[in-house]
Parts: C-alpha cells; structure tokens; sequence
C-alpha cells in the first residue's frame, strides 16, 4: 500500500508555529505537504481569490506557499500542486479556539470545507486560548486523530472540527463528539479615532455569551476535553422546509 | 405600529445596481438603509475585518458605505449605525446565481447569515445569470417576499436564500422551496503567465456539474420557479455524531 499523501494547511500563514508542529507531527503517519497562506488570514471564512491570479512558490521541498486564502490553498493544491489527490486534509494548529458560530469565520475550518467538496477527509484543529500557544500536546493529539482518520470513515460531506484544551496531556480527560454551540457577543465594537479626529469602528473585544448544553464544543473544552464537531456540507433546515410550505404557502 | 425598519445591504458595493433597485422596492415597506461595502466584494464569504478599525461614510440620507466585507456592515449597522435593530435585512440583489454549494463563497449569503446570527429575519437575494442583469422582475420578487418575510416568521436560526430566474415575470411559474443542491466544479482554474514569464493561477471558469434532484435550489431555478431555500446556522451533522459515537470510539 502507498504511503498515504497528506495535505496541511492553516490561515495562519506558513511561517506560523501552529503549522510547523502539525507538519513534523503527520511525517510518521504519511508524506506529508504543505501548502499554506503567504500571510495571516484569520477570520477570512471560506473566502476564494477570484479576481486575480495567484503565483505559488516552493520555499523548501514540500512547502510551498501563495498570496491567497486557505480556500485557495486548498483548491490549487488539489487540482495543480500534488501529485495525486491527497488522502488526507488537515488544517491549523490554529492558535485559539474555533467553537459555536465563530466556525463560520474561520480560515482554519473552511480549509477543511474546500477539502470536504473534493470528497476527501478533512480536518481541522485548533488549541484553545488563552495565549501563550505551545503546540507540544496539540500536536500530539492531531497525530492520534489523523492517524484515526486515515483508517474509520467520517460520516459523508462532512468534516471534523477538533478543538484542544489548553492542559497538560496528562490532565485530557478524553475526546467527546460535541455538536456546535451558539456564541453571541455583547459590545464586541471598539470606537476609535484617526489621526484627524474622524470616527473609526474595530471589531473585536468585548464579551462572549455561550449557550448550547453540555452537549456542545464549548462545554466540552471548558471540561478539559478534545471537542470532535461533524460539520456538514449541506446548510439546509430540512424541518424549515415542511414549515415552510406550510405557513408561507401562496 | 412603526414603520419596519430594513436593513440593506449586499457584497457589490454600494454602487452596484442590484442594491439600488432592492433599495427603491423596499420604501413601500418601511424605512429602508443601506449600509454596504465601498467596492466589490464577492467570493468573500463571511469574512470578517479584525486587524484593522473601519470607517463608515453617510453618502447621502439613509445611504451608508464602509470600507469592508458584507459581514462587517451587518454587524457595524446592528451596533453601531442604525438607531433600532431592524426588523428586516435583505442583501442583494447579487448578479448572478447563488445556488448549492457555492453560497458557502457568497457575500451576499452571508451578510444573511451575520443578520440570522443576531436573531434578525434575513433573506439573500440573486438573480440567475447569463448577463446583462436587469433587476426590475427581481426587484418585484424581492417585494413579495420581504413583505411575506415581515408577516410571517422563518424557521428558528434560518435564512432564506432565494434565487430568481432570468426570465420574464409573466414566464415565472412561481415560489418553490428548495434544498440545497451541490455543484462540482471541473477545470475550474486557468494557467496564466506574468510579464515575467512565471507561471500564474487563475481560479474560475471550468464546467459546473450540478446534483440534488428535483427538490434541489438548482432545478427550481432551471424549471423557471423562483428557489427559497432555508439556510440554517448550526452546522452540525446530528446524524454523523451517532456514527462518530458508534465507530470511532476508543
């Protein structure tokens, strides 16, 4: 059997430590590639360059890096850089969580949604805050989950959004299947103001509200657990629909 | 009863025709504002802007532009812009089709999604494409739907997309409600050179191969009905979690 080919990814960019570590971790699992962000490109969402063309460059064997989205990196490395359709996806080590709504932002999370498209298993790894990051646990934990993937099936067009505890391995209580919490944020807008005195808005800060039972990522990484999300493809409210053609009928 | 307050918005820019005639088809509804990106914004998904403030401009009453993503206006009106949470957000109307899988690309889907995300009735208008786009059928669509929109309530944590077809209103067969369908791109990037000689990228174009069947938003489209399509927030796969319990377990 041929060595498994696994791409890495992140929105990071491929300087960033977090990709480092989860590289070095899949070289044992397979043969490993990245192809990475140029630069930072959190909070892009599933953000794809269409408007200009995009150069790839190889910085040392196996790496290679362009000046777009990780939507892009994905994409490009499937249809033009590997040689052959990986058998593996996996995006991060995202320094900081990716939980709730905050998925639906996330570079690191619609990496693994361009793979899933492709028809092949994607996942996506964060280790939760706070700062600073050290990748030594969360990359050992990817290695298992990899090396997991790359035997069991993942439910179809879907793909797993793993999220870390910030603890000492010894300290994992285990992994749990969560489903996606809700998050909502309150005064989440700073004012500011520019060098001539106008009005800007900077959007960050201010303070979560989580909800979702115990059954939820955020529950779960708060325990001390590894949170295992199945992130579906299909975005239809199939009950919606019945209710639909039932009280908006014309 | 007040007047409704709508909010709206698109990824085109607030210069883009589709905006404008949506614009003008709200004022019989309500008080209607726009708050939408200075320049065109497609394919950025629900991006969000982090790493820098963002600067909002009154272009004239009731019309405002910032400097970002389709996701950063939704959330700059909600807080900061209008002077009540609106009761209504409509995005669009987005030149061209957004059906399947590429809405998880769309800016104007997801400024829908960031209006669900603050618990706002939100629709994502597009026109089906080939060009040139006239919006006055869809602006009608649009009417209808929004003043549906503002009597009757969605399902919980659910937008609807819809999409209308490039045909004349008197050829239009009706409203169906759809799921969504998927679409696989082939040959879907181009190579180019630089003045340089270097090899390029250019993500676009190829064949679309489209799936779903007869319920999917495609063929609503295709058969001449206006598609709406209910878009949900959680993006679990519930099903997936029982098999992830069942198989995957250590």
């Amino acid at each position: 059997m041929a060595s498994p080919l696994i791409l890495v990814t992140n929105d990071d960019g491929v300087y960033a430590p977090g990709i480092r570590a989860l590289f070095d971790a899949m070289h044992s699992l397979g043969d490993a590639v990245i192809v990475a962000p140029e630069r930072d490109n959190s909070a892009v969402s599933h953000a794809l360059t269409m408007h200009r063309p995009l150069r790839v460059m190889e910085l040392e064997k196996n790496i290679y890096t362009l000046d777009g989205t990780p939507t892009d990196c994905v994409t490009l490395a499937v249809n033009k850089i590997l040689p052959r359709k990986p058998d593996l996806i996996v995006s991060g080590i995202n320094p900081g969580a990716n939980l709730g709504d905050d998925i639906s932002y996330s570079g690191t999370v619609s990496a693994a949604i361009e793979g899933t498209m492709f028809g092949i298993p994607s996942l996506a790894f964060s280790l939760a805050g706070p700062p600073p990051y050290s990748f030594e646990v969360s990359a050992a934990v990817a290695w298992k989950l990899a090396s997991m993937a790359l035997i069991w099936k993942q439910p179809p067009a879907t793909l797993l959004n793993i999220n870390i505890p910030p603890i000492a391995a010894a300290e994992i209580r285990g992994i749990r299947f969560t489903r996606q919490g809700t998050r909502r944020y309150k005064d989440s807008i700073q004012e500011t103001y520019d060098p001539w005195g106008r009005k800007h808005y900077w959007i960050g800060g201010g303070t979560a509200h989580w909800s979702g039972g115990e059954d939820s990522d955020e529950h779960a990484i708060s325990s001390g657990y590894i949170s295992v999300t199945p992130i579906q493809l299909d975005l239809t409210n199939h009950e919606g629909l019945a209710y639909l053609e039932k009280e908006w009928m014309m």
